[in-house]
């Protein structure tokens, strides 16, 4: 089972100016092929379905840990993409006859729907708006099969995620994508090295596909130079421990030496973002409910923060 | 972000012979349009999207909760698949020119795709093998239409449960379903209660659908007698307690008193499974691979359990 | 706009036998690519995309009157899977710890998901349960070309019904099978004429496709005694009757005189159908609605029939 | 059965000027999750599966009532969808090499599809060019599940109309929109009122949902003076007479009568549409097809109008 | 089985300029549902499926025979698009902080998707990005209702390609889709002929459809002056000799005759492309991995060409 | 472009009864995600969109002569299927009012779809019926990314292959199965070196995966024992002799010599089967076409053979 914090796994600027194209590219991060839905889910059911688990405990606690991760990762992609529609509000009142989301969202492909059938936030759907498929789940069961299939993935993810960035200058964007870039590495080096524990052949020197460095990337570097490339986080009170089992020994750089930090990163705040009561958003004249709220809480005992 | 805990939220007996037609019924319960990776994400997607969630904490914190629990929903019924289909193996060898899973397979509807394609455990799809569509998620961003649908969802979903139940005597998956129905039964009625405190309208009062109590459920008499259908768990270490303020005061039968547990439940261990060396899971010759563990574990200085 | 009667196309006998295997069967003359679904709304979408219909009235009434008779079609599909599901009860009480569905929905493919999430009745899918699909509709708005694929998908759809009729004996199924062929022939042979007169090409020699006449199916006899294979319905209170301007002349068989029927057939009573309690349709305790039905219908001044 | 009328539920004016984006916006309440495609068809099979029927025809009755409403709908949402297109049309030859739908099409996202596979009109589809789906329909046989679906399903269709009416100031499609608020309006109303009578739970007071009244809405104000809100029409020759034991009564403002109308609206004409012959709609040269339909006219006794 | 000739089958020009808009409806024609991809796979299905072949040899011989032209249209079609897209590529660096792809395919639709999930070329999907579907393939077995479908599947394509056409001036693309009517037209009239042999019906006098002659289209120009609408290309060392019987006679303008060319045709060379190294198409560095290439060559004998 | 040869790649025997369960099983061979029709369609995409193919010949060249030998494996798949259902067919006739298809089709899944929308034969499927969609292809234009994917695809189908191996007897399936298992290791291998080339990983040590050896699978003696696991056949008239560039040297087992063969195998000749008349393949009559094909050879002065 689970436990919640309500924090992010890394502190992110809520963007300035509103960028539903970039939303939409960020989505495909979300619910595409190679997004976050697809890691997330692919290695929570090869955790869910991993047979003989007392006896190869330093797989399945990867494999379960990484997972658990990837539940921060759909969550940072969620605030990424609710931040860049942020302030992207129509204009005007629908009872004095305005359209208010006339011209903002003409032009964005999916992007109308975040308006028509979504909350003017993330869907679980690609760029082009087609919803995330549970057959993009990989689990054969066969431990080598799914451990190469993970490599694989997160080559492939990584590939879409530059080609992301490479489509919006967001800063807020490109911190999120900056923070995946090393995290998405980490899992990468950590399925080779449990490639490489199996079957002798040393996938990580394949890393990274493509040729380019981490390194080379401008919103990498703080998230270098914090070591978190070299830092597996343990995402739990009491279990999974076999994860330094693989994890450990030198790193890509051989000069360095990976490590297991033994909780969850500090992370930092969620969003706090206002309504948008022009499209109903949480309601038309949200006054009301804040008021039904503030009651609840001074009846619980409790006070608004 | 998230923590796991290497536990099942509720302590279930490994099924004493499998059932694959079982199996493929309950997987309905998994990924079906009223399956719990719909309830699941569609919580979840809700909080990621919540806006002015700190005027509306205790909305807010209501549905990432609940989301929270619907991760260990998910497992649950992982393992009520699993366990379904432990002991299906075949009998014979590939290399005597055996076809170990000729027979068990053959009628099962979309089972035998649990084998062609799968890590015979649970799949991301229905009964019928159709993948879940992220497209089920529900979250327009107006909070009464979305607690409204929320309310439907569980109704639905406990319709289907119901009747996947009269599918099954399989005292395991039984087990699995009463547990479920109440706790389904604790998310239903906390929905309403929050569409009460938006609309005065007494919603609850509709419970339950289909008109069937669960105390007429012979599974549910367990949960019942521990209180579990009156009880709202808090899944966080130190968050989400706004919960309290609309979790309260008296149940569906008002004789009894609604309560917040101030954490998760005890729940029970993970099942402990073999493989199906013929399926080539985890491996055609498994004791190859634990070997290899066990190996890792001295050099990791741990020793396996 | 439309008009209903509460009344079937034809009379159709309520099978005396559950036979879900049928069920499915026939299930995919519904929802399937080549089911009824696609016919109605091919034509029903055709019939609203018509472009200069005012000068092309008898080409634009011929399709906007089939759609018509189509909506009928739907109906009496409809009609014939619940009739072939009833009874199919499942034995036994939930309460007493039975699984009253266990044996019956086994082995039927799809069958299952009649139980699971549909009413024990028709769904909107074919024989596998898979959903029809709005881009079986085809409509280019090139009439020659609209009317060249009407009439190739009568003759895929009387394939496949040819193919299901193959596959099951039940006489209730049958009949409406008898009747399908009849009124299918006669939309494919005024599609056959329509595309004569703007093409000069002889198309309805082709008919029929596959090469077996009607009049070699045991269940089409009675409704070619009847003229029903001459005749073409005219399904509205005062228009189409441009309809006239294209069936007429000689038949197939040209000792015969095509004939415009001013208004619709007499048809049959709907079928009356018990609920099925165990599944909670319409209720678990059905007799407590039915109460209510009465109270309502005696404040309304009216009585229950 | 059903019987068709050539008009339209309500006198549309046509657009005076294209505006595809606002085309593909409309589109989405045709095919989308929350279309009038949904709505149809989920009341269509909920009529054609009703069980115990004759003991509950006041339920059975309505619903079977308001799906024949709903044909009239897709038909509607069909004609604004044409209107919003018509006078698109590409300028220039083929023949002299012209690119003659280069530069209209390039932008809209979907709207492209309207030229490519389409008729320059209606498709089944979301405002992406997704199909409609049969599994957006929901009749799980409960009739208290299904009704507080069907209550669900016109709130959420409500949301979806309000914002696309957000999206285009186009007079036609406002006032299509302005008409089917009111017309929604009472559906969700009349299924509040049969939740109500069975289970007591005063739903119809949580209306309206997004909580904006369509008396806020300017181009309700005709509809709401014409008192279309209080009216359900009854769309049979003689059949479903037992509306009138739900609707009836005050309505939501309680100084109004709930009124049955014994019979159809008057309605609106179809609009009349020229060709697109750069399209190839209906044809490339029709006045050679115009032609033919004269002649055929005339063969048959009439006169072209 | 099949041979591969490294040529395409007509000449094309490399466009001059980038034109994604053109490209992403070009990709209409690979993988929308009457794209090239459905045509190859009915075709290929169909000769695979073919019953009774050694006594109906002349047609599973022109079925067989045309599918293999297909291989080449979908090769086509492919240069197509890539050639469109040449040139589109992103300037700047990501190292340097730079957004190379921000501006280029903001707007086109489904084109982002070349660039975030492909390989800046074709896509086995339609214009909108739906991916190509294995039901768009009809094979029913029955001869005479596969043919008719054929016929109509090229009526259909050749209308999608009208519509393409007329949405761009590009040169390559139009030269491409000149040879393409020319090819489809054979197409058309081929599987005509054989429905005419088999039903007596002169099929073949409905072409074109629509109603537009190749003759008016100025690309078609040079093809027709080569004879290719006459010709049938026998795609085979030796076999498929038998289309000879079907294909012969005079073809639509009476004072030609049609012609059984013995091979493939000449065709023209492959595009040569330079990769997109900012994409890392073929890689970040391409020059290292060419290096590799040059020592593989001069290892196994050989020189780079 | 390319050529066919009315061949099979290998001489497989016609089963000598039908096993319409094995049928549905190896379909999946065809049309699921791991099938030929993704292999196929991957490496041909990844062939049309191959950037820098000039300087890179080895790997353009590798990969587009292996996507030429994958349209000889749909084409062994498709006899495959046929070969299973062959004599499947339904005794009686409808004319005499039997029901001919009704015992056979019942069980076997989604085998019914055989008789009803397919020709007794291959269908673009899984073997659940669901179509093959384009998305299966992967083609990023990245060379080591998709070199890396095609490793993983070969080593992911071949476990889907030994799986549906394990599931039928059936000697013609298993033949089958042999050659296809002996020439996917082959496609492994060769992506393995290519990689290897590229990266410097030794990435052919991880075969096989699943860790089991062709060499224990009894259908595959006869194929090593032919050398069939070390030969590349070049499937060109003239073309793609670069891949002796990266097929040479050792092979796996190091004694033995890879080696690329100048040409096609010999292959084996196609079945030839009756048709299914009760069934309308290719007839109802088939005699009737029989003739018309009889007299278009005379006419066109050949011979039926």
């Amino acid at each position: 089972m689970f436990l919640r914090i309500d924090r992010l796994q890394v502190e992110m600027p809520l963007p300035k100016d509103p960028d539903p194209a970039a939303a939409a590219a960020v989505n495909e991060l979300m619910g595409g092929r190679f997004g976050e839905m697809t890691t997330l889910n692919t290695y929570m059911y090869q955790s869910f379905n991993f047979r003989m688990r007392d006896k190869l405990r330093p797989f399945y606690a990867l494999i379960a840990n990484i997972a658990t991760e990837e539940l921060g990762h759909i969550e940072l992609v969620g605030a990424a993409v609710n931040g860049l529609l942020y302030g992207a509000d129509g204009k005007g009142s629908v009872a004095a006859g305005d359209a208010p989301f006339e011209d903002m969202f003409k032009q964005a492909g999916a992007g109308a729907n975040y308006h028509i059938n979504g909350p003017h936030g993330i869907l679980a759907a690609n760029s082009l708006g087609q919803p995330w498929r549970g057959d993009y789940v990989f689990n054969s069961g066969n431990l080598v099969l799914d451990l190469l299939h993970n490599f694989f993935l997160e080559c492939g993810a990584r590939t879409v995620k530059l080609r992301v960035y490479e489509m919006t200058k967001n800063p807020a964007a490109r911190m999120m994508l900056g923070y995946l870039f090393t995290r998405g590495g980490v899992h990468a080096h950590a399925y080779a090295l449990a490639l490489e524990k199996l079957t002798g052949v040393e996938v990580r020197k394949m890393l990274p596909i493509p040729r380019i460095l981490d390194a080379e990337i401008p919103e990498c570097d703080k998230f270098i130079k914090e070591g978190s490339h070299r830092k597996l986080y343990r995402f739990s009170p009491d279990d999974y421990k076999e994860i330094a089992a693989i994890w450990n020994g030198p790193g890509l750089d051989a000069s360095e030496i990976l490590e297991v930090v033994d909780g969850p990163p500090q992370g930092g705040p969620q969003y706090q973002m206002d309504g948008v009561p022009e499209a109903f958003i949480p309601e038309y004249h949200p006054e009301e409910i804040v008021d039904i709220a503030n009651k609840l809480y001074s009846a619980a005992g409790g006070s608004q923060p």
